[in-house]
């Protein structure tokens, strides 16, 4: 049962403030495992990929944290709507990282299948842009949580249009390759599921962005059109 | 602000039973979009694929209307700790099938892709069962939160090894169809997509099964062992 005993508005203040620094401390981590798993990739270093391996269990132990602590405010405090909104984002928002960290351990495990038996020819296929837009849409979202920017976050949605099309051109890469030489096939098969990582890793961004629109216009703008969420984003609050 | 005004445990329990019942319901559309999906594709059926397509945002706006009851039912109420839980594992759940949407959704446009235009021949390679087994931890997922059953919760988790190991068969016989004629490289590429789509349905299914223990067991699953999984799931409350 809640205790029915009364708060200051402070405690309750400083422990929003506590979750908010928890999320954006996880989203460190994750933007961390992402950074080193590009960097795997583009060095072929396996030992780093085993590094990213090796620490996803932090990024998940953070969700499992987070949630807890949410459960445990909302229990014990009686969140007025906006504070109630911006928790539950929380919620959504730490499964969406914790799911990028599994992107970005998928990343480091295709790096070990690619370079830690001889398999052949590895195509030479650009993704090292698709991976600075994808990254740069996760630090902006991350940016937008901690500071409650929603035009920002819409620029988030913006990109991910981008990551999307470039997503496509390397799979067209791919297969103009795989035609070429039948026996970078599988390697290339790799390749091609890294940057499917690499576009996931965009769409959980975009959702991040989505939830600060949300916690700052109080409007959901998740399966709307890129049109919509910006104006949502960029209109006065009333 | 929540109101302060009390209400009976019948009239709460009344609302909590509508969003279980609602979220059956989103659960039910999400089936019947897999359904379609997987028909349209063992049938090179583009209009039902065409169907599944424009129905996702059916599945869009139930996950919108029961995060918005669950956000008016926790500030109305106080719930306790593990009506809370409940309606915390309710968004994670939500979240899980609204993607299990997106990857019928996805589906369909790789069958539309594959059967829109003539791109030559596709590799008959057997996706059907996989298909049938992660179908069923949906539909059994689904069961377990209805009947809030761990047990069958757990099989669930077990099933997902079964449908990981079958996504790599299908990915080896691919590259093998590949090699022999490299002319069906571009619909391999979108079949290895729709086996991709599958296997992410049986995660997520998994992930929803991992809800149904929290719930009833109040230990989190999350990233521990399948094992780890089962115990917990079948060991008696205490």
């Amino acid at each position: 049962m809640p205790t029915t005993e009364h708060h200051t508005s402070k405690q309750f203040d400083a422990e929003l403030e506590t979750i908010r620094a928890q999320v954006l401390q996880m989203g460190g981590l994750v933007e961390q495992q992402t950074v080193s798993a590009l960097a795997a990739f583009d060095d072929e270093d396996t030992v780093l990929a085993g590094r990213v391996v090796d620490d996803d269990h932090r990024v998940n132990a953070l969700e499992v944290k987070i949630d807890e602590e949410v459960g445990t405010v909302i229990a014990r405090r009686q969140p007025a709507a906006s504070d109630l909104r911006m928790l539950m984002m929380v919620v959504k928002t730490i499964t969406d990282l914790e799911r990028i960290g599994d992107e970005a351990a998928k990343i480091a495990r295709m790096v070990q299948q690619i370079h830690g038996a001889d398999r052949g020819t590895t195509p030479r296929v650009e993704v090292r842009h698709m991976a600075q837009v994808a990254l740069n849409m996760l630090r902006t979202s991350l940016d937008a949580f901690a500071r409650l920017d929603a035009a920002a976050a819409a620029r988030v949605a913006r990109q991910d249009e981008q990551v999307d099309a470039e997503f496509r051109s390397v799979t067209r890469q791919l297969i103009t390759f795989m035609m070429e030489d039948p026996r970078t096939i599988s390697n290339s098969l790799d390749v091609l599921f890294i940057a499917k990582s690499i576009e996931r890793i965009g769409d959980h961004s975009k959702n991040m962005a989505e939830y600060v629109v949300y916690m700052v216009k109080g409007k959901d703008v998740r399966h709307t059109t890129v049109e919509e969420l910006e104006r949502t984003a960029l209109e006065p609050l009333p």
